[in-house]
């Protein structure tokens, strides 16, 4: 079916801007232009939709339509299932999307259940309506590059390092552009040679090629002279990885992004090209399974042998060692760190994460306004105004005009922490009509106190409370009651069915004063639960952080522990 | 440590009685006459407990008393881990107790996450402060007993019948009672002597014995005199019904409640005394597991074999069907089916649930005024006068004065449920000075539309979606949003750990508008969730529920499934 986007501009459908702000962002969520498969309900990372089916949207779309500001829709794996009286601070939206039951919570029931139209993979922000095209993971992925130069090389950049990596979907794409944006160079492999040429055309991949020996050459080149480059390989990933450790290639750092979270539906098994693994997934889908755990096998083993000549390796939250160990038994599989026990946990301890908002109208030029606001409240942090300056010059808007950019809790002398400061900014710049219609405020799942994920987010937790998920849990009932505009719970994401438990939240910004509240209360509430529960696991950077911002934690606050 | 139970009286601790409500719940849940271990903070049903640890509950009982009217405490896995501001209409405490990420949802993460005093066992209403002692299992008890005499006979009790079951714990305690509540017959294993004298002490069982045929003999006389009867027998449960098995002796009814959802905690391998057993399970818990799961095996085997010969078997939530299947392989076991399909589905469908309620003043007459109020408002309902009848003469109350019935979703001409008609009038009471203090209002976590429990609560749904966690979650969100007093989420509960999710929430009736207001809305959510998820999965009675109380199904509203 085709589609169109999200509507723009500050005429609304809905009775009021939060009801609106939540169709938008559905409907912006299946923009062609943010979408990976908007015309099968697929917003990007394997299956991760936006909605059931087409019947289910368009009763969503309705349901948001007629929405009085004291009732709340509910949706269960993206179907409306219910509407009930609540009041105008409580949420409007309620979601929740791919949980089982831990026993039965793997992808073989999930898939029988998926087969039957009764759940939908919600991956992150796909089901929660929050994903913004590639943006938010171009930060994401920046964010962590920048990290990883600082603790392996002690440098704020990646100049004269190659990366490699494979998968270039709709998370993945990223990679090349945040690589080149600090300064290194990339070679990605991807078996789409389609996505490639997406990748190119948005300005996020520079070349392509299916010469490796090329590829190779042109990156050894570049790195030499210091210059940032990137291509993208149409190659397996793996067969990619053997070829560089029998040329005796090996790049300064090796991760990966193919969707290998997913066996089936995500990852391409070696010897096949994408029609013919296209076909034997319809034809046979378990043998495609073996095969393409015989490949992540050897994908695996090949970034293991890349570390022992001395590449930095990490993954990056595909959860492929897990499938590896599971599923083939490869003990050595978790040898590799993951990003988040590697370069993010730090920023978690101090409630920081990916703070992300959108422009309700359309208008560009209020992101650009927000732009200003925000490095006018934090002149202090340079790498902030680099990530701003950089995105406005290289990353296009996709769908409506939105911007990311990490930020922390640590409060001002009013007690407010710096998203919430932000926030009211942005408030008061839609109040005073200086942005043309309002903002909504939403985030990545993965963020400080939002997710329980023991291969990613939650990996290696000082205390080894990874698969504790009481606190996504307390997350999403606390910032319901702080009354943020939608509350969503998924099982899943990046890492599979079952790996990780995690929560999404918007606030839409209407210049009001309620907004204010809500946004004072959840911008606190959000980034909070990040600080207690890494200062609950023992890290001494959160109860600096809980000390300073005075965030309670009850027992510490009277002595216990 | 010694403990007292709630305080009473009209004169509170707390900024207000939302907070004292909890306060009083907490320490209600730990009274010496509620609780099985108040001394090791367990409540019930295994290791079920109300607090992590003691310095945790000291900390919590402190929070409590301080915690403003617009802030929330978070409580995780029994241990209160942060508050924040949130508004006057949100929950006062949100709880999430012993989750963990699917793949890791089973009890060998859990035990040694609780080892190292990570995680609690927070069972259905003792992690969220809502056990009220035995009378809401009598209740259930006697419902479900009530059905299956309707279901299986076609008769309104079960004189002549005799009901033979195993366990007198905290729950199971009150099969006796409930059966000769039903006018039948009943003989109980259990191989704890002292639990089987307190249950006599309480009036719950009439006799005890060491000696199988003097019970048998007992009970067939009984039966045959239409005399209801009950009868503890010192006995492991799976010995006994093999033992009756030899005599050839058929019961009417077989069932068990001993707490096998747990093989190391709560079940007694045969062959050994208590004290063995106890000793056993310290020096060698594997081997402990084992032999418990051997006579589990031989006890589920015999449960089959009098259903051959006869017998109407039935499992009673322990999930003994579900260990023996796992652990044992046997494929027979669940040829026996769970109470909930059988019995009590067709109840849930129409939002009908267990409502529950207690007098924080302490004062009886406060609840014999609610009984009152609850015939009073519905004439109609002979099986209600008849257990308020009977429970006002034989039920003990324990600790804080309290009462249980069923109570369902139909609404009235102003649109108002059972649940919320009889909230809103013990609020009027309370306010016009008729009850002498707040009155509580909570619910046991097997509800209508509060839980996901494959092998209890959502066996064998219609659409095959037993498994679908989503649906507790939204539960849970969305009383949070209506502005539940409490809201908590759990794993594990009588099933055990991985084997379900379910959620409670209370609603403090303190004569106030706001509480008015509160009750309304909840006791709409909560049941109507119960109506919603059963017309999901496709149950007629759900759908005439929906229709005939305007409860909105949004698909089928717009013509869609
Ligand atoms: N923050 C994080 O933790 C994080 C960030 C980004 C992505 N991820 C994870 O990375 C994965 C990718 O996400 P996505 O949204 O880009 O997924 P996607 O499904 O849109 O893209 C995956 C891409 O990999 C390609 N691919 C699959 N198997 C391949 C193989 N063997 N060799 C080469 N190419 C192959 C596919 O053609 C596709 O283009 C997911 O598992 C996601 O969860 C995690
Ligand atoms: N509504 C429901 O679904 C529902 C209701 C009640 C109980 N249950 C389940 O029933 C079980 C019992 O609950 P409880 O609170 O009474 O637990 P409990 O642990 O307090 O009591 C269990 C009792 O069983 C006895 N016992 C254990 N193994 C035995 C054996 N082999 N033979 C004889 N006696 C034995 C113990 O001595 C103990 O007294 C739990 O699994 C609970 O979840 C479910």
């Amino acid at each position: 079916r085709a589609y169109q986007g999200a509507s723009t501009g500050t005429k609304i459908e809905c009775e009021g801007w939060r009801q609106e702000a939540a169709l938008r962002m559905l409907n912006n969520n299946l923009d062609p232009e943010v979408a990976e498969k908007p015309e099968e309900l697929v917003v990007y990372g394997g299956t991760g939709s936006a909605a059931r089916s087409w019947d289910a949207y368009d009763a969503i779309v309705e349901e948001l339509r007629e929405l009085p500001d004291d009732e709340t829709l509910l949706v269960q794996s993206g179907k409306p299932v219910g509407r009930f009286r609540t009041h105008e601070r409580a949420p409007r939206v309620l979601i929740a999307n791919s949980n089982l039951v831990g026993k039965w919570d793997d992808w073989e029931h999930f898939h029988e259940l998926e087969a039957e139209g009764k759940i939908m993979y919600g991956q992150m922000t796909a089901g929660s309506w929050a994903y913004i095209g590639t943006q938010g993971i171009i930060q994401g992925t920046y964010e962590t590059l920048a990290a990883l130069a600082r603790a392996e090389y002690d440098e704020t950049d990646l100049e004269g390092r190659i990366v490699v990596t494979g998968g270039l979907g709709g998370m993945g794409g990223a990679q090349p552009l945040a690589v080149t944006m600090n300064g290194g160079v990339c070679i990605a492999a991807e078996v789409d040679e389609e996505r490639i040429d997406r990748r190119i055309e948005t300005g996020y991949c520079q070349e392509k090629t299916d010469d490796l020996d090329e590829a190779i050459e042109r990156a050894e080149e570049a790195a030499a002279a210091g210059e940032s480059y990137s291509v993208g390989v149409h190659v397996n990933a793996a067969d990619m990885l053997e070829a560089m450790l029998e040329r005796e290639f090996v790049p300064d750092i090796v991760t990966d992004q193919t969707s290998a979270h997913d066996a089936l539906e995500g990852y391409y098994p070696s010897g096949y090209t994408v029609a013919e693994a296209d076909a034997l997934r319809d034809e046979d889908p378990d043998r495609y399974v073996a095969e393409s755990l015989d490949t992540m096998e050897r994908h695996v083993q090949a970034i293991l042998d890349l570390q022992d000549r001395g590449a930095v390796a990490f993954e990056y939250g595909n959860n492929i060692r897990g499938q590896v160990e599971d599923e083939r038994g490869l003990e050595t599989a978790f040898d590799f760190p993951g990003f988040v026990p590697a370069y993010i946990r730090p920023q978690f301890c101090e409630g920081r994460g990916p703070f992300r908002w959108a422009a309700l109208s359309g208008d560009p030029e209020d992101i650009y306004r927000t732009d200003e606001a925000v490095l006018d409240l934090f002149p202090e942090k340079d790498s902030l105004r680099r990530w701003i300056d950089l995105a406005q010059d290289q990353v296009q808007f996709q769908g409506l005009p939105s911007r990311v950019c990490w930020l922390g809790y640590s409060t001002d002398d009013d007690g407010l922490t710096e998203r919430a400061r932000f926030a009211l900014r942005i408030n008061d710049l839609v109040r005073e009509g200086e942005i043309t219609a309002p903002i909504v405020v939403t985030r990545d799942h993965l963020d400080a106190g939002s997710v329980a994920s023991p291969n990613r987010e939650t990996e290696a937790m000082r205390d080894g409370t990874d698969a504790v998920a009481d606190w996504p849990i307390l997350n999403a009932l606390l910032n319901c009651a702080a009354g943020a505009d939608i509350v969503s719970v998924h099982d899943g994401g990046g890492v599979g069915i079952g790996n990780a438990l995690h929560t999404n939240n918007h606030v839409v910004l209407d210049g009001t004063e309620q907004a204010a509240e809500t946004a004072k209360r959840v911008f606190t509430t959000d980034p909070g639960m990040g600080v207690i529960r890494h200062a609950d696991a023992g890290y001494e950077e959160a109860l600096d952080t809980a000390r300073e911002s005075n965030v309670a934690i009850p027992m510490r606050d009277r002595g216990g522990d």
